[in-house]
């Protein structure tokens, strides 16, 4: 199965290709979508959604992740990121029909067992699970990746407590 | 010209139509996009999609005014109200081209000359600009209004600051 991860953003949004098998997870790609600061708000929600409209095509995705939002500390930063996810949202649910979406909370305690796990004990847990030689750059694929293994640990545990 | 104005909202996303011409501004319609509370967030944001290019498409405005999103009191509720906006301004964007942002502020200067003027003197003044038998319900169809009108009333005097 192939699950691609979003950690959305306006500025730059995040994604994690991830192929998950018989409880093997292997990476297939990771990167960003880019915006320019100084463009007008609704001209930049239409390059995410070229840009993450291509994403999704590239690899035909069986599922999608996506993190969800909490708010920042920087509310004008958090009505931004609401408005980037919105159009991921709806791109995601046009193309693929099968979202799901996981808290900040869910991601940590799914890949370090530890709610309160901290950025950078996220990031090595992608970097061990996905056998990587480094931790993804920037910090926006890291976070997609994150979101997808935490949907391929959550679809395993599924798979074994139906058995 | 054509002016559709647009009032954001995940649960209820309210819409307005005028035709301004030679600094007189007339109805031609208002309403709702509505959306259920008990369907997950991306399906609802389809649906709005779809009712706001449905409305685009009826009216095929010039210009396309919304309101900017000032952070709600309720945390939870601004976020929503930042998702749908995203989809609004995605699809405006895609369908029309001219769209134009306007405070809740700049909304309130522009109707009633003052920048603190309180929601019901603004629906007030939707009623007397449009020559209306009573105020539009609901609420957020009367907001659309207003925000619609803020454009017709900046128009008008851009253009008697260009002659």
């Amino acid at each position: 199965m192939i699950i691609l991860g979003f950690d959305p953003g306006l500025a730059t949004l995040g994604y994690g290709a991830v192929k998950s098998e018989r409880g093997r997870t292997e990476l297939l790609d990771y990167g960003v979508v880019l915006t320019p600061k100084n463009e007008n708000l609704a001209v930049r929600l239409a390059m995410l959604e070229e840009g993450i409209r291509e994403v999704i095509e590239k690899f035909a995705p069986d599922e999608i992740a996506v993190e969800e939002l909490f708010f920042a500390k920087n509310v004008t930063t958090g009505i931004n990121v609401a408005h980037a996810r919105g159009v991921l949202l709806l791109t995601a649910i046009k193309q693929c029909g099968r979202i799901y979406e996981y808290t900040p909370m869910q991601i940590k305690q799914a890949l370090t067992g530890y709610g309160k796990a901290d950025k950078h004990q996220i990031q090595q847990m992608v970097k061990t699970y996905l056998r990587l030689k480094n931790i993804p750059r920037p910090d926006d694929a890291a976070d997609a990746l994150a979101v997808a293994l935490t949907h391929a640990q959550t679809n395993k545990l599924g798979g074994l407590f139906s058995i």
